[in-house]
């Protein structure tokens, strides 16, 4: 806890943005590239007249990868009401960054290690051409999709598994073992999309991407309906599918303490 | 017309295509810029063994400016299937770029010069902040909208008007007279937008993006209900409203000699 030259703790906030990841190096800060991170705290220094403001994030996300409600908090050194936060920082942000909430929260309160689910969206198109309107903001499979082999698959994606085979390698994280609550999807015919929702208590690097191609391969039937059960047991990651781009990846949502009734209402198990 | 060595002559071809005009310095083609018609040229010169293939457009669009449905049409130096010319310039253009019909036209047909009709898009958003995902896509309005005031400026454009008062000054077009046959709005509350429709014979420069401008201000009540009435009276370029910016423009359709009937069933006059 950090306390103000008056005696008064510095306030955290805790802020909900949204992004469109095409234009940033990924969420993290790194020297010489544009990223969301740097971004933000461009924004709040020069609002600190100068003086550096550290802003921590939900958890990363990878470069073109968009966020609907990325959660970050930090800590300011003067009481400003949680309203003029939110207008202060939308009118010193570039427009592919918006806050969409802001509000004080628990000096404790931290938007990573608190996090108790997240919930992520994938966006797929699925014309025979890329869409120029989409290229940037889906995922493109232009062939045949089965939905119900595809909600089949999704049944067993559900629950704890241990997901080493749908992990990026290189990653520091030993511990593979998630909990998928949610996982859907939707094939809007209207715009030509299929859509696929998962909520889990944690994700691993690149493992939404990853889970999506395999689940494509399974809806065109160039997989077995049930090849999540062997992928689990097998924890390989040469025998899932590559990785779909980041263009169709959303964070959607993050929970924390006191919106379990929030994860229980939408869980699937 | 021109004729092959064989003494058959070229094929002309009408082509239909989408872009996202966002990183195009509009369509025409300019040294040392990248533009829609230069980037299409690049493709069919590619196909044609290098040899330059000239393409013309229906019209210009701007810089940021999109298109659902722009024409163009060139001759090709070989009969080509109409679909196979499709696939071919898809898989050689950028993904802002799609190729979404393509026809073996008569040989007089021309993309500028045949034209009766041209339908625009304009979209609006109205967050209070400018949402990421939009703000290459729409123009913004975030300030009170009366839907009835704007369907009564929309029934003065109605007909044919002499639009001096909405053309950016500069054009080498004298007559300003042009007749629109439809002109709509629709309040799309779950995406939070707007989406005007014109639809007419012809379109001055920028003319869309200042009747749209222009409406804002008659649904946002700082300007009369009925000012269109006087504004083409007073045949002033400075008392409309500036221009609405070309992220939200959309060149929808273009309507060529045999297709009189489908601009009859939409037309509002």
């Amino acid at each position: 806890m950090i306390f103000l030259e008056s005696g008064k703790k510095m306030p955290r906030y805790k802020v909900t943005v949204a992004y469109d990841g095409t234009k940033f190096a990924g969420f993290q800060s790194q020297p010489n590239q544009r990223t969301v991170q740097g971004t933000i705290e461009t924004a709040l220094t020069k609002m600190n007249k100068g003086e550096f403001i550290r802003i921590y994030g939900s958890g990363r996300t990878d470069s073109g990868v968009h966020a609907l409600g990325q959660v970050i908090h930090f800590d300011y050194p003067s009481e400003i009401p949680a309203r003029n936060m939110l207008l202060a920082l939308n009118s010193l942000m570039p427009l592919d960054i918006e806050v969409i909430a802001s509000e004080i929260a628990e000096p404790d309160f931290h938007a990573q290690f608190n996090t108790i689910a997240k919930c992520y969206q994938y966006r797929v198109s699925r014309g025979r051409f890329t869409d120029p309107f989409k290229r940037l903001y889906t995922g493109h499979y232009p062939y045949a999709l089965n939905q119900q082999r595809i909600e089949t698959a999704l049944q067993d994606l559900l629950g704890e598994h241990d997901f080493t085979s749908f992990a990026a390698s290189g990653g520091v994280i030993k511990n593979k073992v998630r909990t998928i609550y949610r996982a859907t999807v939707e094939f809007d015919e209207q715009h030509d999309e299929v859509i696929f929702e998962f909520v889990g208590n944690g994700f691993l690097y690149n493992m939404v991407r990853i889970l999506v191609a395999t689940l494509l391969e399974i809806g065109n039937g160039r997989r077995a309906e049930h090849d999540f059960l062997r992928l689990f047991e097998v924890k390989d990651r040469q025998q899932a599918r590559g990785t779909a781009p980041a263009s169709g990846l959303y964070l959607k949502k993050v929970y924390y303490p006191g919106e379990e009734k929030d994860v229980q209402k939408i869980s699937l198990i």
